[in-house]
Parts: C-alpha cells; sequence; structure tokens
C-alpha cells in the first residue's frame, strides 16, 4: 500500500491569478482505514472554473478553509476497501480534491458516484462531457428551452460547458455563434462542432462580427463569462430573450462592481424578469376590474401627490428622483 | 373654442436632475380639426420616472424627438368631436402629453381608452390604481407569483407602483418590507397599507433595519430602484428568489455603469436565470444517459487540454483565466 498522499492545500486566498504557494504541496501519510471507509487513488482532476471562487468567498459551497486541501472534482479507483458499496476497482467520480488519495466514508460528503467502464470510451469523459461541465451545458440549455431557428449565443465557447452547450443548441435546431479568445479555438467551433459562427474577441472588431453573425439578434445568451462580452450580448439580445447565467469568469480574477449583483443572482439561483407594461395591453381591462374590485373592498389604498399648473410639470418630474412625492404623482391642469 | 394650446416641448436632453428650459413652455395654437379627429383638453397629466428615462434614450420607446411635445400619460376630456367614436364629454386616459390639448384621429398612436364616470370614484384612480401603474402593480407582481408566507420586499415602495405592488402581496399573504426615503412614506406604508414593515432607507442603520424586517430571508423583489438598494435586498435573497425588474430609478439621473446591464434586461423584459448544477443532483443519470447517447451518435464532440502531475494544478487553474485550454482541463496523475 501506497504510504504518501501528496495534497496541494490552499494556504492563501488569492487575488487576481494564483500566485506561487496559494497553493502549497505537502506530503502528508495515507490514512490508516477504518471500518466503513474505502481508499481511492485519484487519477484525473477536473480544472473549472468554480475553483477560484472557492478559493475566495462562500458561494454556493463555502470557501474551503485555509490549510485544507483545495476542493476539486476527480476521477478516482478504489485501491483498497473496508466498505461493504466498494470493491477494490470500482471507478469513482466526486470531490476528491487536488490529491493522490482519497478517502470515502460512503456517506453524501464529496458526491461521490459510480461510473461504469464504457469499450472505446476514455476515463476522463466522465469529468468532461457526462461529467459536472457536460450536465451543466445540459441543464443550462434545458433553462434556456432552445426553440428551433432562434439565435443562440455561448461565450467562453470553447470552453468544457460552452462547447456542449452550443452543440446541443445545434441538436435543437438553433443558429448557434460561440465567442472564444483565439482563432484556433474558433476554427474548432465552426470545422468541428458545426457552430454556425465563432468570434475571436480579442479581434479589435468582435463587436461588428458579433452583429454581422446575428442577423436576427440573440435570444438566448449561455453566458459564462459576464463583463464587457455579456454587455455586448446583452445588446443585441432579442425582447423576451433569455440569458441562462452559467458563469462570470471574467470577473472571478478581478473585483467588478458590475458583476457583483449579477454574481449574487447566479449563486442564489435568482430568476430576474425585466418587463414592460406595454406587452400586458391586451389584458388591461382583466387586470382594472380586479384592482378596482379591491380598491372597492378597501383592500387598496392609494394617495396622491397633486400639483397644479402645466408649468410645474418639470419640477414634478425631479420630485420623482428627489423623493418629494408620496403615492401617485399627477399635475392638475 | 379655445385657440391657444400650452405645450412643453423638449429643448435638451437633461443630464442629472431637469434644468430650466429643458422642458420649453410654448404656446400654440389649438390644431383645426379635421374630419376622424377629436380634440380633448387634458384635465390630469401623469408623471411617472419612465418620462426621465424617455428624455434622454430610446428605450421601449423611441426617445421624445428634440423640439416636440413630451410625451407624458394624462386624463382629457372630448371637447369637441368630428370622430365617429368620440363624442363631447367622453372621458379617457392615454399619451396625451405635457399640453393643454390633444387631438385623437382614433388610431392606436396615443393609446387612448375610454374611461368611465363612476360615482364617488375621482377621476386621477384613472392614472393610479387603475392606471398605469396600478396595473404595472398588477402584472409585475403576477410574474412574481407570491405565495402565502413568503416574503415580498418593494423599493420605491411609497410610489405609485410600488406602494399597489406590495398591497397585492398583503392580498397574497406575504410579508411585506417596503423601503422608501422619508420616516412619513414608512408609516404610512405600515399604519395605512398593512405593510409589516417600513425601512427607510436614509437612516445610516438601514442594512441591519432590513436584516431584522425580513428574518425568513427575500423570496422576492420588486425592484424598482437598483444599486446600491437592490444590491443589499439581493443579499438578503433567498436562493431561487425572484426579482421583478421593475424600475432603475436610482440610474436614471446618474449614468451607473453597473446599472446598464440591469437597465438591458428590464428594456428587453429579458430573463436572466442563474442556475448551479448541483440543483439538479437528482437527475445527473437522467442528463447523462442523453448525453452519452449523443455523443455516441456523434452528435457531440469533445476535445480535452491534459496536463501531467498534481504540482501542475495551480498552472492549470490559471490557465482557465488566461485562455490556454480549449474544451475540458484536466490534470492526470
Amino acid at each position: 500500500m501506497p504510504n504518501t498522499n501528496r495534497q496541494l492545500r490552499l494556504q492563501n486566498r488569492p487575488k487576481g491569478l494564483l500566485a506561487p504557494g496559494d497553493l502549497q504541496l505537502v506530503e502528508s501519510p495515507v490514512p490508516e482505514l477504518k471500518d466503513g471507509q474505502a481508499l481511492a487513488k485519484v487519477k484525473y482532476l477536473s480544472i473549472d472554473p468554480t475553483m477560484r471562487a472557492w478559493m475566495v468567498a462562500d458561494t454556493y459551497l463555502p470557501a474551503v478553509p485555509i490549510g485544507e486541501v483545495m476542493r476539486s472534482l476527480g476521477f478516482a479507483e478504489i485501491v483498497e476497501s473496508r466498505h461493504a458499496e466498494y470493491k477494490k476497482g470500482d471507478r469513482i467520480t466526486g470531490l476528491t480534491g487536488l490529491q493522490d488519495y482519497v478517502v470515502l466514508d460512503g456517506s453524501g460528503k464529496g458526491l461521490f458516484q459510480r461510473v461504469p467502464k464504457i469499450p472505446f470510451v476514455s476515463d476522463t469523459v466522465f469529468l468532461g462531457v457526462l461529467g459536472v461541465t457536460g450536465l451543466t451545458a445540459f441543464f443550462g440549455m434545458e433553462i434556456a428551452a432552445p426553440k428551433k431557428g432562434e439565435t443562440l449565443v455561448v461565450s467562453a465557447a470553447a470552453g468544457a460547458t460552452g462547447s456542449i452547450a452550443g452543440q446541443i443548441g445545434k441538436i435543437h435546431g438553433c443558429r448557434v455563434v460561440g465567442i472564444a479568445g483565439t482563432d484556433d479555438k474558433c476554427s474548432w467551433m465552426t470545422k468541428d462542432l458545426g457552430f454556425d459562427a465563432a468570434i475571436n474577441y480579442k479581434h479589435p472588431d468582435w463587436k461588428e462580427k458579433l452583429t454581422a453573425a446575428t442577423p436576427n439578434g440573440i435570444d438566448i445568451d449561455f453566458e459564462n463569462v459576464g463583463g464587457e462580452i455579456m454587455r455586448e450580448i446583452l445588446n443585441r439580445m432579442n425582447l423576451h430573450g433569455c440569458v441562462v447565467l452559467c458563469g462570470l469568469i471574467s470577473g472571478y480574477t478581478k473585483g467588478d462592481p458590475g458583476l457583483a449583483s449579477f454574481g449574487t443572482v447566479l449563486v442564489k439561483r435568482l430568476r430576474v424578469q425585466g418587463f414592460i407594461i406595454l406587452d400586458y395591453a391586451s389584458r388591461f381591462m382583466e387586470a382594472a376590474t380586479q384592482l378596482g374590485q379591491w380598491k372597492m373592498f378597501g383592500k387598496l389604498k392609494d394617495r396622491e401627490t397633486i400639483m397644479e399648473g402645466l408649468e410645474k410639470a418639470p419640477d414634478a418630474i425631479n420630485m420623482l428622483f428627489t423623493g418629494g412625492n408620496t403615492g401617485k404623482l399627477i399635475v392638475k391642469l
């Protein structure tokens, strides 16, 4: 049996990119197994953007405590077992952490899942297409509910999640446009993945290219990046479009206050719905009837701030922004 | 018949609050009626935050052109008619503009609607509870789909829309907390409107008060303000909560870049859905089966960037943010 377990432990919460020593390589003994435990040798580690967030802040999972093994997903194989449900040779994925060996105790902790050996399929597929990034693309596209002919734009589209999300868009008959940071990635998307267009955001004319590539606007934004790229996509969105907020990678290594609120939307899985009353014009009567009834029965009270004279209208408009009115603000002519 | 029509015309696009002269009072002749037209005397003007946006930019309606009568809603009475569907004495609401008289031609332009004379009900109710602000509260709360016992927070809650939205929340059995800028407004909300709590955001300890007033977190944000108030509300939101993005008044008179993207979400009526893959854990098998099938049939292609050795993991994490990888990034141990 092995007796040394190399681990990368979190020593500092990085600012910007990771600096040497933020993760420290430590050798520790492989733990002695107790009854109900199994030992797995980590074969592959999944490296995902969310790890950067785990290093610095409580998000949807608590921040990794300083001094502990850095959290990560991985693929591992059971090498020794005193647990009834695991036997030597079993293959698993889950939160192995950045280390050579991980102990499983059969609890939900670590989200370990047994994975099959499939002929002609590499082990790493369980970290990619069939792993968390593939699943993220799948459920994100389920939220988007794409319809045939709609235009889907994916940012960080050559990444593990984006590349699958875009292809799922193609399966659903969407026009798919990917955004990435090198020409190589772009040609991979259009030549191999079947995307309709791919845009290198490092080219100075990328915004014009995005416009040209989305002649009918954008119906779905599978958003992985945030910041300037997201702003540009939002500007091309069609009315009543959908933004699947999957990641905001542009902000993870720098504090972008403009992204902070979207970060909260993401982490708390909020639904933000913009709306404009004009869209409901055909139902005004129905609503007014209900409102009138509520008002008649004293369930709705109102107050008015009334100013007199057309010439007071400019002051009245300003009053809205200085907090002068309570309730409905009206100018009487 | 009257022969002078006073109008407030847009002369400059305001920066910040309106300055004198941004809207200029002009006297023009009351137009000669043609067949198919009716003349209405404006009795009441509705003063709404959205007018500030109409002054400066194309939003969900085009910006008001310089030199034209400022767009606004109003209540008016027909004083002369050569239109078959309007007769003298008819009462209407719609986009009258800031002026004494408006000509109707029976087209959809101006969104004019006939309103009844109801005993004991003031005319202005058709600009308030039964007008566009009341309707906005109604349909916004429909989007929120409140459930009994949920906590609803309304910003600009003493305003025409917010005060109705909060009361609709009470009708649906929500705990309702309003945010406004004076103690008077706050006491109106709690004493007259039945809100459970009201918070004056101008008090230095308003954030603590918001926390205290929302012991079970916040399920619904009826958002009228944006900026710091919205950020604070988002921080108190419960997972899977809903933000009805109705207005961002804090940004209308100053360019807040952090608000720009939310402004686009609002104007384009986008749905933004944050999500985290962990919520779908119970459906991973179902999704993996579908993904596996797609992969088997060549509908999903993947690429991997594989680095070797645990000690490479920190560099690998940075690679995600510098664009070094294509497809799934994996460290092989």
